[in-house]
């Protein structure tokens, strides 16, 4: 599919990214960037790459297509750095939660000779670095391709191919509409799983202790996007503002709301918003993207459980 | 262990104890109490009971156990009720999420000749009803007891023997540090979900239909908690309001700490704050409460996983 390819940023979705390419044989010749020493070694010991190295420019020399694997405010910076290395009609990508900043702030940085199409893989979990990524990370699951106005339309069939290849389902969407619908979909659920697990993390050490050991009811759920890698994320949220201050002041005042309920004893406003709620996840069920399903093994926390679990909640 | 139990409510709880009585043999007879006719019947159906009623004063007599497995908010009046139909000796219990406002209520309507022990298994599933039960569902989880000053040893040892024979450890608990706990672990948690997921279903109808679609990039978590049932939850709110105001204050100053960060751009709060969170993913790790185990099957919405997360992430 490409001679060759250079990922740049060699942590949880570099490296699967490199493990679906090398399953797949998608590439005739595969580089990792990395600026960590280390994940450099790492990559090469695992075997996910042909080359190893910590110089971007270098990396990039020659290859068809460069996928910035890195967090979002990260990304025009080594634009900057790799611009005069692409070889004439590279594409580059890359998989970053938010596109409208990306795409403004990396778009200057791409020489008319190469090609933008701004990415984003719906998939991850709350594990980082190299030995967190698996091949299968993208299997049955949603990439959302966001060209720009200009981009060549057979440099977004090129990254379509790529992600179909790692087994991804491909929606085209506006820009501006990806960085709301992540907003709400992904952005606001993994803040206030921060805020939850922060304010408990600032309890008294004995109720923190107390905590922990019934966090099954409900807390437990939160810890797990909360444990999600924080650099990524303080770029999601410094890069897609706008859009995530939007949606928290409607949260902030739905909350009030409820809290307003509490105070004032008014059980029939709590019980109309609880009973409305229960349709959204009927209507998810119903579009396939959870399961109804009688519980099996309700208290054996199977690999395979665990598993899904991690897999499916803390993506960006 | 007993000669007759009447279990009260007869839906997720309720049918699931019975299950447990019915499989570990621990009552001679036992007695379905429901409001509802047609629960009574699904109740004698499934053949999770002796007898099924409706009339609750003729379902208690003779017991020598009595579990209210219904929302809070009815314990009150039930036990008003029953008063003049318990039997000398008899053991009056519950399984509700809150436990000072249940003490304070049910108390003075528990006749001298009684005992009441309040109880808590912290054990759930988004779903309702007593086909939703099954007997597997306290298995390894923790049922808090929070005997009152005068509540009689013996009776306490009862329940005690009772939800290790259905599988759950015991923990003791004073009553208002459990509804302090409760509130962070359960409470809260549950009243986030909520509130994220009646956000979301106010959206415009095309928003709100991507929202679904990409639902699995975090807010699903929200949905499977934000379907439990209505009636219980608002009950637990309104009975367990201070402590749930109390840590819900905390946390919305938390919350407008990380707002007034993302509005004035301050990475340094943001990443320190995300990087605090993940200790708490690791202290419950530690704690057994969760598995760091590698994704196997991550594509795989696999039964087991399905069941899994049902039963562990919407309790009470």
């Amino acid at each position: 599919m490409f001679n060759k390819i250079s990922i740049i940023g060699f942590g949880l979705i570099g490296s699967s990214v490199a493990r679906c390419i090398k399953k797949q044989g998608l590439a005739k010749e595969l580089v990792a960037v990395d600026r960590s020493e280390s994940v450099c070694k790492k990559a090469l010991e695992l075997e996910l790459c042909d080359s190893a190295m910590t110089d971007v420019r270098k990396g990039v020399e020659g290859s068809d297509l460069v996928l910035l694997a890195i967090p979002v405010g990260a990304c025009a910076e080594v634009a900057g750095q790799i611009r005069y290395s692409l070889k004439e009609g590279a594409i580059v990508t890359d998989a970053g939660s938010v596109k409208g900043e990306v795409a403004r702030s990396v778009l200057p940085h791409i020489p008319r000779k190469a090609h933008f199409v701004p990415a984003h893989p719906i998939a991850g979990t709350e594990h980082s670095g190299p030995e967190a990524g698996f091949a299968e990370l993208f299997m049955g699951r949603w990439c959302i391709i966001t060209p720009l106005p200009d981009t060549d339309i057979r440099a977004v069939e090129k990254v379509t191919a790529l992600w179909e290849a790692c087994g991804a389902k491909i929606e085209i969407m506006d820009v501006k509409r990806h960085d709301l619908v992540l907003a709400i979909t992904s952005h606001l659920p993994h803040l206030i799983a921060y805020t939850i697990v922060g304010t408990a993390a600032d309890l008294e050490d004995d109720t923190r202790d107390e905590v922990i050991k019934y966090s099954a009811s409900g807390f437990r759920d939160f810890t797990r996007i909360a444990a999600s890698d924080p650099v990524m994320w303080r770029d999601v949220f410094l890069n897609n503002r706008e859009a995530v201050l939007e949606i928290l002041q409607r949260f902030n005042e739905d909350l009030t709301g409820l809290q307003r309920a509490i105070r004032k004893g008014d059980g029939e406003y709590l019980q109309a918003m609880f009973t409305r709620t229960r349709d959204i996840r009927k209507q998810i069920i119903q579009a396939g993207q959870a399961d109804y399903a009688k519980p099996t093994q309700p208290a054996a926390e199977t690999q395979a459980a665990t598993g899904r679990r991690k897999a499916s909640g803390s993506e960006a």
